[in-house]
């Protein structure tokens, strides 16, 4: 098979006024950017929203193994597979970060059939919003230091200060430094460090908001440290709010683009999944729901993870209510949940994942069950779609369906990847029937429970928890919030996504175990407490051999090397 | 008179591709980015070679006073002039960099009713190149630090690192800092820093480059430190250069904006005046050369900085020649240069300043005088512009124009930042007499000079100094220059711009003194050396009152506070 970026470049795009037509969106509501992407202007919230609402489709997965087990190209299939049963849908995704791009990771486009194109913008700037993430945070940084250096009007304890600064690239050497060096005009010396862009908290900012001036408010509310006396300093207080949004004005603007099959795309946001709650933005699915027959979205990592943050969290904000939940499998993570083998990013398969064995994907299933459950719990229908890999057997197929089925799920194999759309056909009249079921979607909590409340009920409904062990400072974080005022926020678990406990080795559907939470920290302004479960890494690394060195320009000013 | 940001929100902008037109570019070359802004497709360059060039006029100036002179307000006047006059201009300006705007100085579409437009998105992102030259910048940095963390296989010399960080803002705190502190997994701890985007090695290479490939050529020369052996270790041995191109990629295509009365401009790269050549992108002036009858661009600082590295470094790389140069002045800079006043940036002017007083505008004359001189040397005719305040008097007019035209050069007074283009005319008359005449360009130097040759050659004729006393440092760091085979390029020399001396406090045309070189620093991407005279600040602070605590959005979402 070609490579993803060979499909990719071999693409008939649409004039995007077309793609946009598609979706029930006028060229006046378009802004062009380049050829082949456009911004949508914001009042299209409006003007839209006495359109009929199209069904809304969340796009999950089970625990993945660190290679990841395709839920956007899986997003991307599904979109593209509507068209070929009659029904028009709109996909709404994540902008990818640079950082991992250039790093092991790769771009996020999907892959093979079933991508967003044109994937070298997706994967770069795009139009530039990550950027402007960067820029708006860092200003607040610089205006936060510069408060430092001219006297401390605000009177920040030092050693509470909580807002770094971040860039869009793996740069290991960036997490811990030490800024203010140098001479008395060069700032106050301290300790601090810079995270990925995506784990910004203007970039969960983005992704919650919905409107600029919403934007503007919570931009507002976020909080960058503590005061001697430990109350909390905003970015209101120290006059960065306004910049940051007029910084953010345009960036706010949902990106269109369209797939190889020419479905609407709708790019927007790329908040972490562990530290944030890891969805795109929610004026984007705000945009979307009134595009077509279908909304297909998608959440990060696993159905624990950035599925129960979809609910509890995005859907809160927005409004929107889900009617069904695609919960991604694959025969290699379910045999990885056997706990038979272990998987290593940028690493071929061990050699004996590839042989037939039904039993060995049996052995894993408990984690689909689990899963799948964890969709159910909020009152979602789930589809459970099988990304068929050429290496996996038919009777491994039959085993997950068996699973699947068992746990009261619909199930269809899907082959989008090699085979674009045409590939989905199954699942989509499978998640074409499971969103025409009556919905019964609720919160697994209410927003006045207490943050223990919250924390506790995710850990044992969702994660299988025995209970939660706070450390003593984590207690006390938790009281200072609740004593803030903060207590009415949902609460963002910040674990690993490679188990459903927070414990990475863990593979199925561990019990027996409890939630260690080491420490709370909350992002006031994306409107979050999130507690900390284990080592959460905000700024990746380049390995030994990074994606960047094989990336350049060939003799025709073309991209070669990304994917 | 209303704020800068009203009357541009008040302009009649033409749609672009009219604009485009009126320069001879059809829309096949456009990609439009928002409403109001496009880039221009590189191929360009090669589609209009065939057209006559236009008169090529660079706008420079006397040595100016902190507050500036207003060289871009009239550098947009004088090409909205030209239409006043039954010809047809092109304008092409740097980009303004984002941390400026949110400091003290604000943002620079020039001024008043001469003004590119639409302002807010010139001040900010445009089309995010800014953003694109520090990220490719960036990405260098990480895969050298990540070089250093896997082994140091390029056997890079810690202490021999020349490459640090950018960020488009204001941050102090950011100058002087150490990174890869924390544990095993976070990099190698050594002393760096952060300069402003502006200042990076990067922009440089996207303002001189003259196509795409040249691009790629020049990021692969970017020499980052040496080796213990005092071997240069390069952005190609990194295996950095094609990922930084593959960033670059869409950053290197001109944008198109248009001034207030639908003059087009082309908006590109935004190199530091001091450690870098201050001029805008090569490229955008290979287009703007085929755009009508006359192309307007401007230069950095005053005639001895921006203007002589317009000359021999810009010009050198571009092969095109200039016609004609404006020199802007002003009543309160030559009174200035008088000695008698101490001017502030961010403060009113002092009340004995706006007296009238044109024999203190005759005391400060002999700075006008040698940067009158200094065109001439270059075989250029010089015009010199007074762009008179509401504060002049006509009697401080006529002395500057006795002085210029006992200099030997066209003069006309201005008042296109109240009148727009009409305020010009005299000006645009006097630049089509003076384009008109036979030219006699010459660099100041061969590119086989010494580079020490080179230096003194500017040195002495430029600055007027009577010699160059090079440090210790410096003396090896030529040495090592013209050993490496560095020695045929042009020298760039960082020094300030508050005099033509490498001392801010003396004014006029000071003689009697020697330029101190302290060090020698190399650009071998760009192509350049750039010896350091005095402090060189590279990454701006913010004062007590930055402009981005005044800058935020109304109830309309539009910008507020923006200058």
């Amino acid at each position: 098979m070609q490579s993803d970026l060979a499909i990719a470049r071999s693409a008939a795009l649409k004039p995007l006024d077309e793609v946009a037509a598609s979706m029930g969106i006028g060229p006046d509501l378009l802004e062009p950017y380049g050829e082949n992407v456009a911004k949508i202007k914001l009042k299209a919230v409006d003007e839209l929203a006495d359109r009929p609402p199209a069904k809304y489709v969340v796009v999950t997965a089970i625990t993945p193994t660190p290679l990841g087990e395709g839920k956007t190209t899986t997003t991307v299939g599904l979109g593209q597979a509507f068209k070929h049963i009659g029904k028009r849908a709109t996909i709404a995704i994540r902008q990818p970060s640079m950082g991992p791009t250039f790093g092991i990771k790769g771009g996020a486009a999907g892959g093979g059939w079933s991508q967003v194109v044109p994937m070298e913008l997706l994967n770069l700037h795009l139009t530039g919003d990550m950027h402007a993430v960067t820029a708006a945070h860092n200003l607040l940084s610089a205006m936060l230091d510069n408060s430092l250096h001219q006297g401390n009007p605000h009177d920040l304890d030092l050693d509470a200060i909580t807002w770094r600064r971040v860039l869009d690239v793996n740069d290991r050497a960036l997490r811990n430094i030490v800024v203010g060096l140098g001479g008395k005009e060069d700032g106050v010396t301290r300790q601090t460090g810079f995270d990925i862009t995506a784990a910004s908290e203007v970039m969960a900012v983005l992704a919650l908001s919905t409107s600029l001036q919403d934007l503007r408010r919570r931009l507002g509310r976020v909080v960058v440290g503590y005061t001697r006396a430990g109350d909390p300093v905003t970015a209101e207080d120290l006059q960065a709010a306004g910049s940051m949004a007029v910084i953010m004005r345009e960036a706010i603007k949902p990106n269109l683009l369209q797939t190889l099959e020419n479905t609407p795309v709708l790019v927007h946001a790329g908040p972490f999944g562990n530290i944030a709650h890891g969805n795109s933005s929610v004026v984007a699915d705000l945009i979307g729901i009134r595009g077509g027959d279908y909304l297909v979205t998608e959440a990060g990592f696993g159905a624990d993870i950035g599925g129960e943050k979809f609910f509890n969290i995005k859907c809160r904000t927005s409004g929107l209510r889900p009617d069904a939940a695609v919960v991604v499998a694959t025969v290699r993570a379910l045999k990885a949940h056997s706990g038979r083998h272990r998987v290593v990013a940028g690493r071929p398969l061990p050699e004996a994942m590839l042989q037939e064995n039904p039993d060995e994907v049996l052995e894993g299933a408990a984690n689909l069950v689990k899963q799948i459950d964890n969709v159910r719990l909020h009152g979602v229908s789930p589809v459970v779609a099988i990304n068929a890999f050429p290496e996996d057997f038919a009777s491994e197929h039959e085993a997950i369906r068996q699973v699947a089925e068992q746990a009261g799920a619909r199930v269809a194999v899907c082959t989008h990847f090699s085979d674009g759309g045409r590939g989905a056909i199954e699942l989509a009249e499978a998640v074409a029937e499971a969103s025409a079921e009556p919905t019964d979607f609720r919160f697994l909590y209410p927003a006045a429970a207490s943050l223990r409340e919250k924390i506790e009920t995710i850990a044992e409904r969702v994660y299988g928890a025995d209970g939660v062990d706070y450390s003593p400072a984590a207690s006390r974080q938790l009281d200072t919030y609740e004593r803030n005022g903060f207590g009415d926020l949902p609460v963002c678990i910040a674990k690993t996504h490679l188990s459903i406990s927070s414990d990475p080795s863990l593979k199925g559907a561990p019990t027996g175990w409890r939630l260690p939470v080491r420490e709370v920290r909350a992002n006031i302004g994306a409107g979050f407490v999130y507690p900390i479960c284990g080592d959460m890494r905000t700024m990746p690394g380049l390995g030994t051999r990074a994606a960047a060195m094989s990336i350049d320009l060939d003799d025709d000013g073309e991209i070669v090397g990304l994917s």
